[in-house]
């Protein structure tokens, strides 16, 4: 019998049962440094206690995301690992523990999720502990903790991404798979691969095996770049035979200057990436390319705006035949501007225009591209070994001095 | 005798006891722009019904803006004159009516302004009445309308904005004047003066003389740019023996390349202007700047997120003696970078890393600076005339038309 | 009686009867710049010595200009003055002497002239000494001395050319107008005015009184930058009444970034000026926009080479009704792309894809504008004292840590 | 018996003498683009015949590129080629034949050579009948030809250079090497190989199996793509086994955005190259690495004025012991500028400032980079078939209608 005060929704369709009926899966943009503009993330931690502290500002991201045409809620426990929350002076587990941000966080994407047509997705990141060469067992146990709150929450799907190594992200997936859940899996890496050094094609082979049903990459690059590597992926799942759904969430920042590690190596990272923002055109060509090269499931990481995100909704509208409620806000390929009061903005509302527009970054004393840090250091070097106490004034000097060497040997 | 359950606040103090005190008063950012990235203002006719459709975003963007330090809140009221409203197929008040869309945003923004301490200033903007060449009395009873709202719903002052002829100002100040709240108004002007041609000095004296307390400029320009007009302002009302209090709230957008009528003429606006967003260092050099200059009221226009406005608070921290809240998440001049994983970025926690870098736009084929519009009609010229229809295909074409012929004539 | 073995030419029109009649005279290009590439002047005191130690170099260069279309040859004695070829260590005059330099000089340009249509002009240039703050009486000996050779070798005309000082200037127009010769007058000046602050108006009218014929501007800045001073000294001087033929002989390198001293100032002065040389269609709009201006002594100063000076003619070949003879290497707007082998080659064979190119730099590290030097010295202050011996280790050091200090504060 | 009136002249050490005993050899400069500038060569066709028209003017290039330190003088025999003489409208021969070209090219060049240290190179470069595809035999009687000039004038040794197919070289190489004389081969290619696909390191080993001494590359790309594509060809000798040595001649302009097919794709060439143009600074950097790599034949091809070989010259002076003859003229890393007036000028004269100096392009409506042309043709291709006469009207009107197609396209 039907409730009191309406019929039931329809149960929602499983992210497996979408991707393997052909359907397009929009992802959600990046929470991190949305929030932090936003003033609720502290960039250098970048740990979502937030999901406790404010949960009204990471319902409002999560809403405008899924307005703009999200399939995909992801819980904000990126970087919710205990060994993250109390890294280096960021105590927040003195305050909150690690369990109570996770729980707050799924508690929040569920809610939400439940103002249209969207999956919940408990998500992992890589781990201090790992690049601090802790051994198999530690690693794996930290990514059990938070599986065990996604579990009793009962999300959607899991992701694992953000890993810088296929060997940790293999890690990540062999826990996830022990729920039964569908596991999507997303390396943080570009063409040249991990920082091991191992081809994506290869990181993709591995990982399937290790069980996950989508594989792909997220962060770190531009959209340009991240398609490169998934079509790497994707030749070596084919080469191997094996059967994988493909994903890509992309920065929405321009990085043809990265070197191997990405837009960390950038000396505009974090604080002066602002020139590199996509625009929403950008983004429409990159979704209409993520999409020719077969990757299903859609979406953006750090500087997806919900407006990005909704401009990879309007580009495959044709596609999907329908686009997102926040397109009752927006005028496809700038058609809105029609109403504008003066005739020359007025003659911009059109597709050609918007398309061949090369946009000006006012700023004439800049160049357009940087040199990348290349500091060559990885997993279990030194430098990368972690504390839960606070960096100090000497341990920082020193990192100055490097660095201001460093400068005057790529000048 | 106290109300049951707690200690009353203190009432707030005033704008012009705040500005009379020497205190430094900081604005907030810009509200079309950014809800337009968010999903709920459509670009074009850039009306505020999300007041009364999504006042939870609204709420939530107000909220942000405090947390950065805002000691005003001004009602999301930009555009909502019923003219505007109704103006070249944008049919909101169809559904909405304009008193409903000014009380709802009068509510919201009182509601936030209970979480600190933020005063409510109701806002009023140029109509498209004007530029249509109505009379005075028509002009002006589209603003009475307005601040019948404002004068019912109590707020604490009165803003006239963005106006681009100082006469129309002048009226807008004229009719606020009325209600004996303080009034504030700025125009959106460069430092060749007004749309007619009226230098910025003599338009300050002209403000002032119909009423005005505090007067500056926003929108349309980039902080140098708008800091040269209030310059010019300052002399005006010097030379003429006035006193006013000064106020600038500039665009979050580099456009030295501008010409007369600011960014609307630039080809990237509105769509293509993210290569142009100002860092938070770019805005704490603009808000010393503006405090040497004698600026006290200290805010920004279109492009100002969140973090654009605690830059503001954190540059004038030493003078004002505290830090706003959200910078409970951010260490001044990237000092939380001295909590980052990576050696290299710990490297940049400090402040003459990021005072002296040169962001790339990691655009190569784009150039620095754009030629603007320049079709040369303002008031009264016949395409500038308004129409409540929509505008029509053939419109539109002889305007692309035009578009093509400026456009090479430019190269 | 005609002498054996030919017909004499016909005596030249001399510079007044060309410009009274109304004919477009086409200066020559920057001596200095391009026989520094070529291997034969010094970059730093840029002193002309190679009149005698390498004619057929000097003379080449001539002959190259004299192709391209220039009408004037001026004679190679740009610093020729003995007090600058004995400064900061130059020690030439032990070698050669200044009068050496000069009659070699007027020999070369002499011989080339007969081979066109061409008219020699005898130049004087500003000198140390001034700078050094010595009287009117020595300033005048030194041009006393250079006018000697001039009028012995009886050239066509005189030039006084590159003065920052119209003061200084006056008096080399005075010295030259005694010899009773026709004067031609060049400022190095910006729409600023000289280096005392006198606009260019004023600065034409001293120098039309002090008895100059033809007034103008040469060097310094960019052909857009020199038409406007050229315009404000064309007010100026019918403002006063004056009449006076134009002239402008601009710099072949983009200069939107430079102060008011003009590219000396920009770092990239001498030798990193290489993205900013003009294309041969940027110098057809000059020339175009010069005519247009109602000047009709157009040349081109430092960063001219003899292509520079075909595009002059070219473009005017309409008004002249001639091509120079150099064009039968060139096809106008490209055209000669016909005939190369790759068909998309052939398909820039026309105007149309010259005029609107917007050619790139292909240096993506490197921004487009600069921030000049601005010492805020000039002629008077003691750092611009001239010492005939070299600066020494000491002085230089001094100078590399100002020059450190200054960088730092634009930063 | 010595000739009256002085010692005779050692006789010249040969080219693989030099090389063999380790000496570094400098090559010299561009001339069809140093003399089109100079007014004696026309763009498109490219041809030599100034050799005979105007030898002082190819007399006086040579000499600047022997003073700026070049041991090798290239005769100016740069598409000397009969069939190349009489392609597209290009009517020399009717005038001038090519074996007068050829001969007067020698005659200046030896005479030249007698002024300093250095070689003479016959040079013969690609053919329009290779690219119309006749046969071996046709396209090796053109080479003869040539050759048949540089015995009976007995130049010191030869170079095939400019050739985009290994093939067409390989033929050259082969009649070339039956005069006995050391043969030297550079191809115009990049890292990914000659025009049909054949990688550079297998390009060199065919080179040296058909009888070259030195191979490398010339012309096309910049230095540093250069010096990789000439890595490429030294691994791939290594990898077989043969020896040569090794020389590079690039461009001197930035090209870091060209397709496999060079500089003649890019939309700049030929007529807008300027802001792309190295500096000295730039070729002292390329003259280093290509060291370093182990070429000892370092020269440039098209955009290298002479101080540009000077540049090479005095970069590598503590390896060879000595500065050539235009260093007089020129202050090693801008010392030279201690003798300028202005002290802010005086303060550059150091090594560590124009190391460092990013220079801006004054140009900021330009980009950085630009996408070239890439029609997907070569050698076969009906578009590249040649013709002796001249393209007509309706040839390029279609081309002009498929650079628009491709144009729009790339955007």
């Amino acid at each position: 019998m039907a409730p009191v005060g309406g019929t039931p929704k329809p149960p929602k369709k499983g992210i497996l049962e979408r991707l393997d009926s052909g359907e397009i899966v929009i992802g959600d943009g990046g929470f991190v440094i949305a929030l932090e503009k936003r003033g609720y993330v502290k960039a250098g931690p970048w740990t979502p206690e937030a999901a406790v502290e404010h949960p009204e500002a990471v319902r409002q991201l999560h809403r405008e995301f899924l307005r703009a045409g999200s399939n995909v809620l992801q819980t904000f426990t990126f970087y919710a690992s205990e060994d993250k929350l109390e890294n280096r002076g960021n105590y927040v587990s003195d305050k909150i523990s690690g369990q109570k941000v996770n729980e707050a966080a799924c508690d929040i994407a569920q809610e939400v999720s439940q103002e249209g047509d969207a999956l919940v997705a408990g998500g992992v990141s890589q781990t201090p502990s790992y690049l601090s060469c802790k051994d198999k067992a530690e690693v794996k146990a930290i990514f059990q903790k938070q599986l065990e709150v996604f579990v009793k929450k009962n999300v959607d799907f899991l992701i694992a991404e953000y890993f810088e190594h296929v060997e940790e992200a293999s890690w990540a997936v062999e826990v996830l798979k022990e729920s039964g859940k569908p596991v999507a899996v997303s390396l943080c890496i570009g063409p040249e691969g991990d920082m091991h050094g191992i081809p994506p094609g290869e990181c993709a082979v591995q990982l399937v095996k290790a069980g996950a049903s989508i594989v792909g990459v997220n962060c770190h690059f531009d959209p340009e770049t991240c398609l490169k590597t998934v079509k790497l992926m994707k030749e070596g799942l084919q080469a191997a035979k094996l059967k994988a759904h493909l994903m890509s969430q992309p920065l929405a920042f321009h990085t043809p200057d990265c070197g191997k590690q990405g837009f960390i190596d950038l000396p505009e990272f974090p604080f002066g990436l602002e020139p590199r923002i996509l625009t929403r055109w950008d983004v429409q060509k990159y979704a209409r390319e993520a999409y020719n090269l077969g990757i299903r499931y859609i979406g953006g990481c750090c500087g997806f705006e919900p407006y990005h995100i909704r401009a990879i909704a309007e580009e495959l509208a044709p596609e999907r035949g329908f686009l997102p409620e926040a397109s009752e806000k927006h005028g496809s390929w700038g058609s809105g501007l029609s109403m504008h009061t003066k005739p020359w903005v007025r003659a911009r509302a059109r597709k050609e225009y918007w398309e061949n527009l090369l946009p000006a970054s006012g700023r004439p004393y800049c160049p357009s591209m940087s040199k990348p840090d290349a500091w060559g250091v990885t997993k279990g070097a030194a430098e990368l070994m972690q504390q839960k106490e606070a960096t100090t004034e000497q341990q920082l000097k020193e990192l100055f001095e490097k660095q201001k060497f460093k400068s005057s040997m790529v000048a």
